[in-house]
């Protein structure tokens, strides 16, 4: 199988995990519910899906299983993007190339959808595809990921570091948690639903991990400035108007690219006790590195 | 142990159980994690956290385990406070005495905390107090109670209702979404962290919880129109200017304290056979509708 057609199967078995795993509309609050499907279904790049899907053919998971973690660890993401748009925060109106949800519905909606859409998370890996210690275990791995000392606490440093400078180190720290927490988890959580892997192989597949995330930030900081709002999906230059730091503004355009080059070949560097097996791992990170949008 | 000294002891664990499993402030971002315990600690009557606690004492779970449950359960309480509080929702300046997340730092921090204690709550559950099977049980019943057909759903059929009549069934229904569902988690897992109790055990549970989930909403909303503001510890009055329907407006003040009295015999009736092991759950019925505030 090319790793084309890998995607393809993935991202089609992640989209109807999330269907699955996403109350239907026809259930009451069915205002509320047509919004979390309007947030979550049709659109992204399923990054974390994708991870963990990659991650869980080290360890001989079940697909229903890494389904359940693929859902869950979406929908956590999709929640921080309906947050963070909102007026009090990054304040958008595009994403995913539509509306924002408060936007399309209000503001009370997307505060909604957000704190539900975390709370369905948890109901997805507590599914019995998964063994009871399985879930208890993703479940911790998800809960701390996207908390105060993980995403959460990266967007309220990104937050407070708005119109300040700061060092390439502080600018890691943020980003390591904003963004990089729950991509490690996304990893984490595919292994651990298979047989679970040893503390090398955990350690192997954390350095992949924050390679890849830092990675991520990068291209993404690049991206926000050499490319328009319609190829991203989103407003583009925003980072930049509202007085962000970025890699761009704090070490440039080229060593940015030099740096996203590197932590390519670090990630590959990780993979290799796992050999052949790691090898959609190893197509992901060229992805995230070679991506346009 | 006469009810008083019990509820002391009791609260006395919660306050610690909360002090240990919220983040110190001391560990970055120490603005988001003072602003989390500042919604927690030093307030609030721990209804939730008592009911766990006692449905813990019928199936002999351990107190250190009931401290777990009994902080997430309060946890994700109090986001739901701070989320309500916001401008985009209630806009409410005052909860427990003190001014809300909101108004004391910021919204986007209010946004953050909410946030970040649903994540923590599902934190604390999963602690290596409680086994692994029980932290996933735990887990599910959490997420469900507080998600789009429990907690969350409630909030947007509540918002959807504003200015709107209601019959009483529609009533009833929200807040057994809004604020019921939560209530029967608490009791429900309390009685999880314990010997698993059988499935008519956990039909005199759930019966309890209801009648007991409704008595608080039909209190609240007499408190609403029959106490000041300083004693409530948050705006009175503030339903009926909202234009929100409550128990008294749809049946008035004498029928409303009827129906609470009702309520309480309906919840020492779902107890008998429980027999004298339930004594904390029927003395928990009688403050949930004997309290001033």
């Amino acid at each position: 199988m090319t790793f084309e057609q890998w995607m393809r199967s993935v991202l089609g078995r992640v989209e109807a995990a999330l269907e699955h795993y996403l109350p239907a509309e026809i259930i009451e609050p069915a205002k509320l519910h047509e919004a979390m499907r309007y947030a979550v279904l049709g659109g992204g790049k399923r990054v974390r899906p994708l991870l963990c899907h990659a991650a869980g053919e080290l360890t001989g998971a079940r697909a229903e299983c890494l389904d359940a973690a693929a859902a869950a660890l979406e929908m956590i993401h999709v929640y921080s993007l309906v947050h963070d748009d909102m007026p009090c925060m990054d304040d958008d109106a595009l994403r995913r190339g539509k509306p924002t949800v408060h936007v399309k519905y209000d503001e009370a909606t997307a505060l909604l959808v957000g704190d539900a859409l975390q709370s369905q998370a948890f109901v997805a890996l507590t599914s019995d595809v998964l063994a009871p210690a399985q879930q208890a275990a993703l479940v911790r791995e998800l809960a701390l990921a996207s908390g105060s000392i993980g995403m959460c606490g990266g967007q309220a440093i990104d937050l407070a570091s708005v119109g300040h400078t700061l060092t390439r180190e502080q600018l890691e720290t943020m980003h390591r948690m904003k963004t990089g927490a729950l991509l490690r988890a996304a990893v984490r959580m595919g292994a651990l639903a298979g047989e679970a892997p040893d503390a090398n192989a955990m350690r192997s597949l954390d350095a992949y991990s924050a390679a890849v995330g830092l990675a991520f930030q990068v291209v993404d900081d690049i991206l926000d400035v050499t490319t328009d709002s319609a190829t991203l999906g989103k407003t583009a230059g925003k980072d930049a108007k509202d007085g962000k730091p970025t890699y761009v503004s704090i070490i440039g355009l080229d060593a940015s690219r030099a740096l996203a080059a590197q932590l390519r070949s670090d990630a590959h560097a990780a993979l290799a006790p796992f050999g052949a097996r790691a090898q959609r791992l190893a197509e992901l990170a060229d992805l995230v590195v070679n991506r346009v949008s």
